[in-house]
């Protein structure tokens, strides 16, 4: 993990060294940097104020996108409240913004053993067993580095990746199921990570490349129960250069503990 | 239609008058915030250069509930490219920030007369025929003003709302048609306020009373189509005090022209 060093005698700012383990393609990828924004936010607030850790709805705005290296956060707390904070965080490079961000963070997060919901529209997929699904690999082609996939272990559903073996499904949609590389325990900021961790959909239309982020929103709704997550990510829309993507993830209990939606950009 | 008076002296600096007809149970409504910040990002930037000024990923967080009257819109350009341009707008009464707005604009969007999509996953809902569909009324109870719907011409499907006449469909969705009441054009600024102007989503659960929105991020996609719009409002998971509402909105050739996420509250 990248660790986020305060600036001396400036408040709420810190310098990161961007990894090259989190880059796809040589560029630091969008869940990353949203991590990132969330972990300056969660250390933004009043000394000895209410604290506010858990990214709860938080957006950014991708600018132009950064290169590996030394990086500056800058934070500013905009309201703390008793149940929310709202903090503005920038990330920018040798004085050139690259991620704008809109954090609200939250003092505790639901958790697995609530009253359950009022409401459970969205469910989760049905996937092969885990054995049957095999780990979306680092290196899916030579010369070609997804770095996260190093942090993140994701095993798709074969019936979803036909585009790796020259049969897309046409869908516009892949699913899976996903933890954190180190262990059983997924947290909400790791969520964050896993948000953003698939394969562009457009890989399932048969449209092969980068698809940067543009805005990337992500609601955590829970603290995931131990165990592998189920993942599903889809767009409804692909035209004229854009797409959407929503990203849903349930936990090991059925509950949905993060959505994410974004707008990005694709080449035909 | 509020208008925006630049600050002399001032840069991107605009006052607004809050204004009661906006207003759902004496509170500004989001949508309607948001296209004010979009207005205000609109006019932000440099002087006889590129102008970008339409929405096309636009965020707002909402801090606290801002009051009626007048308001100040500050603007800070963040960047200026071919393409888009994002922009920074915070909305604030008396010195308190109300509302903070990341936006990213564009210089042209897409319209239907494109080459089509290369995946069109949601499918706009199937309606009853408009005459069948009655108006949205401003004063649903007596003493009960949902100030925009004199704004907006919302028809809804009385199938998605039975929770008008004692059964809740226990759903998580409504549905209807849609466009702004002077007529048959819908500006994509105009897109900001319906992603926003259904009832919520709870209603169709039994909950009734406000749900506050804590987040709301609108994604244009294209310019609409004359004609009525469908529109679908739903619900992935509601608990603990929150819910997600997606809102898709459909032109009259079928294209998907906006998608709304935000996450907001109840008390049930």
């Amino acid at each position: 993990m990248t660790d986020l060093r305060p600036v001396p005698d400036a408040p709420a700012t810190f310098e990161v060294d961007l990894d090259a383990s989190w880059t796809v393609m040589g560029k630091p990828y969008g869940g990353y940097l949203l991590r990132l924004l969330a972990q300056a936010a969660a250390r933004s607030g009043p000394e000895g104020g209410p604290d506010h850790p858990h990214p709860f709805a938080v957006s950014a705005h991708f600018l132009t996108s950064p290169d590996l290296g030394p990086a500056t956060l800058t934070a500013t707390r905009l309201r703390t409240g008793r149940r929310v904070a709202t903090t503005r965080v920038d990330l920018s490079q040798g004085g050139a913004l690259r991620a704008a961000g809109l954090l609200t963070t939250t003092a505790t997060l639901p958790t697995a053993d609530g009253a359950g919901p009022l409401l459970a529209a969205a469910v989760p997929p049905v996937l092969p067993d885990l054995a049957d699904c095999p780990r979306s690999p680092v290196e899916p082609v030579p010369g070609v580095v997804v770095g996260h996939l190093a942090h993140v272990d994701l095993r798709l559903d074969p019936a979803t990746t036909g585009h790796l073996t020259g049969a897309p499904s046409g869908t516009g949609a892949v699913a899976g199921w996903v933890r954190m590389a180190e262990g059983d325990q997924v947290s909400p900021l790791d969520l964050l990570v896993i948000a953003d961790a698939l394969p562009p959909v457009t890989f399932t239309l048969g449209v092969f490349g980068w698809a940067p982020t543009s805005e990337l929103t992500v609601h955590v709704r829970a603290v995931p129960a131990p165990g592998w997550l189920r993942v599903v990510q889809r767009a409804h829309w692909v035209e004229d250069g854009w797409l959407d993507e929503e990203c849903l993830v349930w936990d090991s209990t059925g509950r949905l503990v993060c959505e994410a939606h974004q707008l990005a950009s694709y080449r035909a």
